[in-house]
């Protein structure tokens, strides 16, 4: 019965009932005008939560990881020049995924648990004068370290720089469940997918995509066909996909979409807001520390949390599941056996997050952590009574 | 998204998943082979279940109340006399429903929070040396009170007697989940319901039959005809309902008794125990008492729990689904007010227990009752560790 | 995978996904508000569907027999005198349930395959001078024979011998499907379930009761508690049961009403006479003869067709199962044997239909009968083709 | 409640009860050893399914053109020739994406309808001593015009003229509806997906990929990330993905899987034969053709059908749609306005393909078609009469 605990990991998150029945439609024709006539919602409504006006989206059958090498294929040659930070483990992985593309790639190396550095960014665009830099790559929310970045400060060291590149954005693990401003930050591609902050199952990757970005596709030689922009947005322009859509997703974020928006964005955001401040009240309360270096990084979806000198963070998620049943995130990367995360992101509630640290807690102290069973519950429990006037949506 | 929070009432329960699938069953023909081919195994696994070799198993699309019509309707006849003890609000209803039927009650008034009286039994069948006395009523389980009665006592009793009567139990909401033995304690009928212990929805009475309770049917004169033993066992015997079955609920009922003995009866017993172990750590360490007068007597499917002189337990099971989205059962007859309810039977696990002790506690700090809050918690922590190692299919 | 084809059985129902997927909540608190709410629009919406403005609606978890009962027991007492026409099952069955419960049943014999007979209701109403009859059953729709009654006559035979008895109408088979008008035929008590028009699974009563029904509660003395009307009120008023709900099915409802109510009636009755003109047409085609004896008694929900002479009807639809993977309705009681019957009631469309009668022309062709196989598909065929401009429900 | 009527697109197909509800697992760990258990059953289950003992199995969330990009990335390189056929829509459409990833490809050019030429492939790659000719694509089942080719054909071909290229099978709308057997043929990569004989919804490419096609790998250069099979291979070794799987799709394969071999391989492919011999029979009778040439073309997947001069084949789908609310396939490509298919493959019974046989004559019907309605009912009904003890699965 343990499948009936939710899950911790930080995506894919707990599918909510109503959600559940909404991707149980049965094979409908994909020609047929019922099916464009929910694709089109879906599209507006997924401009909404990019918060765009002026971007195009894009849905492709694949996770995430598609996205990303949507957005690279579609605008980028080989051997252009691309700059990026690398501060965790889903900034690696789009790296590499660059360098297999054959662009030339200019890292910047910052610690895991710092955010994207604007400064440097500001310094590497302003010394490219020859403007060889075709784009900038920036995960808004690594997963890896449960560091949020900003954005906005991105934009402005490119504008400071007079710097033409695109700006891309993946956003997998914030968007629907944290702020996104995409014209408001200027990104020209943000990436997203269906099982995050949409409460899906995986299976669809998000992308939208600026008027800039989309002229940069017909110069862009990079292959592509399964993920290109071109074929998709003509056949949505005759309401249909330009080869088997994924149905039962499509309804689905119809109903997520009108479930975000029941709920209100604004409110979606506080309360992720509330319950991560839960988290973090428990993991000083315990005395550990998040692999996230300042506040202002701290992720409102997932929290990375360091375990003590000479504890193995693998043996503890190990644990919690194989006794408790339950599934926390392990440590990735440079963070594995160093850190676990706790994933609070998606629909989740203050009770659930509660059990989280309940277990979270009774696990380490099996493993005889330095922490006091139940105090980080009771911090949690403090912040949640004193936020719980706060947010409305709660018990609806 | 508070419909994710389990429910704490005392059923009906919180359905796994694999019985929300089991019970999407589209219509079928239920005069088909197939209905029959299900039927047979949900009659044989509930002998195991009731722990009975020779009674006969009735199944009808009903609730629990339905079944306790069923018992008296098909062994009774109007002005019989019947003996019950009133010691919690089902035990007053089943007086109520007896006293409807035109039967001569003879209530023995017990406190609420206490047990069958055993000994108070067997003074009133040892005075009855006429045998007026036609049946004795039993609540297996006072969810009203979180009170677990001792069906053996007063089978001894009724032995010490020499006393025919035939022996009724409600086992409503103990079935399952507290160990049952209709034979070993000479039950003639036991009544229970799909939507406690098999984990379904509400819709099907389930009653147990001994062959001595069979004997009796064809001379009782209470007029029945939906809840008749005969055409349903005559039915059964051509593999059919007398009307039209819940196709669904057997079908659920398959697979429910599927995981109880996947999960093994003894484990599932223990796993309450355990449970419920958690949630009396929890109460003891708040300070506050149970309904249940005495340890023995301590329910492992629900407990009852008296608020502190001056509190309304309404007004906080009120709060906490208004605040935290969950909900508690209030305090039923003379308990309103004055207790609260945590239901804690069927599919769940001690993550799901904890996070119930801590909105609750949430709850009682909010309106400001005496309480540590996080106390319970860490009690039941404490709790669950220590037993952690001595259930397995927790995490299967 | 058989089970994708629609069955044919006049009942339980194809239930359509929207519905599958209403009833699929997970468990609630029954005493939250939440619960209230669905629950108060579920009573005004069957209202609407019985045609009635001054009844109340009661809902029991039961199947429709157990609506007969609750409609005898809490208006009657024993040796209550009631007179009911018997010409199918399921008007032999509530006969048999009235005498098993002590009443004095006045029968009107009739041939299998008419209706009520509203002259000799008229004749003995009207024989009834000191009004002893307390109430007159009938069945709408006999589900055995597929014959549908012209309440309103009965009605008019009633009013005609200024007779004050009860009128009882079994519509289980016939409401939502076909026109009902309780207030406009005087009906007292109206008798349903969830399975048949409603579309949902098994496991609701659901009984429409007039005012003057209601005064005769109090002076009723058949024993009841399970189906007493008087505590399912007191509960609607407090936004409850008196016991555990069906709580799916309450959902349930709430969205077959909606699906109705979007669909139209006049266009959900529309439909089954346009489908049930198939299956005549095919009926024809294939040179046999329905039980019913006139196009007056038609219904729209379920053709009982004769076979030939010298050929066993259980055969066919056996065969039909084996063979084609494809329930169908057995001739039942006097037609054991005579008659197969096609349910057309519910969720269903002209392709369906069509399916259904494919299957049975090809094993009544496999068994020899004497009809030319794909004719009755093509008379139906012409018929929906005729009329399919008429109904625009059908692709929405 | 036309989304009752099954679809007979050429898939997606019908999704069978015990699948969908197989895919609706909540949100597990993706790293938990639960889903390294699934995994591993569902690579092995498939390797049965395309007929290889020495092949690899990769999954990709997407669609099966996202397969196709799979296969020519990770063999090929910029430049590099193959050898194409283009004898349809699906054909087309391999040859696009070829040509856009920059392939040097050499099209045969045959008329829609035909199937693959391994005599002009012989002829091709005799001539091609030089051995420039990296890879020959061969769509197996040409979902646009109906037509089935001969694989092992080809593979003479190849063999006769001693050539070492690779060999790629589009399968997508043959695998699990029609003996396939990779080993063999001398199949290098064949590609597939969810949506068809697997019976589930969108979103999984399932590709095999022989031990020589493994081998190009490291040397191919075409850049790919989302779609590299050492990825994939890599993670699956520690049962994992590279990136978030589709845990819903691996579950539903499982349950899939099973399904297949419950009925047997052989009786699948049976049961496909015997449906498409009731369309074919109905196309005869209304005296139409096929696309396909000839009958050793002839699919059982999925029947083109020719619509007579003069017509309008997306008139006749669009109006099929719009008053008898079923969707047929329209023509595509150069058979727009020319031809209409029916697809009969995946969960089907033969109940389901009379209904869309009698929608469809009405529909022809109605636009004044020269056939006579019921005539291609009448006609598959006698094939499946004399039929149906061929195969024991159907009632199953």
């Amino acid at each position: 019965m343990s499948d009936q605990n939710p899950v911790f990991i930080p995506g894919p998150t707990n599918i909510p009932d109503r959600l559940r029945r909404a991707m149980q439609v049965q094979t409908m024709d994909h020609r047929s005008p019922a099916f464009a006539g929910a694709l089109a919602p879906v599209r507006a409504g997924c401009k909404r939560v990019f918060g765009t006006e002026t971007g195009e989206i894009v849905l492709f059958p694949a996770s995430g990881t598609g996205g990303w090498e949507a957005a690279i294929t579609n605008t980028l040659s080989p051997g252009d020049t691309v700059l990026v930070a690398r501060y965790g483990m889903f900034s690696h992985r789009w790296i590499d995924m660059c360098q297999r593309h054959g662009l030339d790639v200019r890292i910047i190396e910052c610690p895991w648990g710092s955010g994207a550095p604007a400064d440097r960014f500001a310094e590497a665009l302003q010394a490219d004068s020859g403007h060889e830099i075709k784009a900038v790559l920036v995960t808004h929310n690594e997963t890896a370290t449960g560091v949020r970045s900003d954005i906005a400060a991105v934009r402005a060291a490119m504008d400071g720089a007079g710097h033409p590149a695109l700006l891309m954005v993946d956003c997998v693990s914030s968007l629907a469940s944290m702020p996104f401003e995409m014209d408001g930050w200027g990104v020209d591609i943000a990436v997203s997918g269906s099982q995050k902050g949409f409460m899906l199952m995986t299976g669809m990757a998000i992308v939208a995509v600026s008027p800039k970005a989309l002229e940069a596709v017909e110069a862009a030689t990079l292959p592509r066909t399964y993920f290109d922009f071109r074929d998709m947005l003509g056949a949505y322009a005759n309401g249909g996909f330009p080869y088997t859509p994924p149905l039962q997703l499509i309804f689905g974020m119809d109903e997520s979409l009108k479930m975000l928006f029941e709920e209100g964005l604004e409110n979606v955001y506080a309360r992720h807001t509330r319950l991560a401040g839960g988290v973090r009240a428990a993991v000083n309360a315990w005395g550990l520390r998040l692999v996230a270096q300042s506040p202002d990084l701290y992720s409102d979806t997932v929290s990375a949390i360091c375990v003590p000198e000479g504890f193995d963070s693998n043996a503890l998620v190990n644990h919690a599941f194989a006794t408790y049943g339950m599934s926390f995130g392990t440590g990735l990367g440079e963070m594995n056996g160093r850190a676990f995360r706790i994933g609070h992101l998606g629909s989740l509630t203050d009770a659930m997050v509660l059990s989280g640290l309940a277990v979270i807690e009774m696990a380490m102290a099996d493993l005889d952590y330095p922490i006091t069973p139940g105090s980080g519950v009771a911090a949690a429990q403090a912040h949640y009574r004193a936020t719980a006037g706060t947010q409305r949506a709660q018990a609806a």
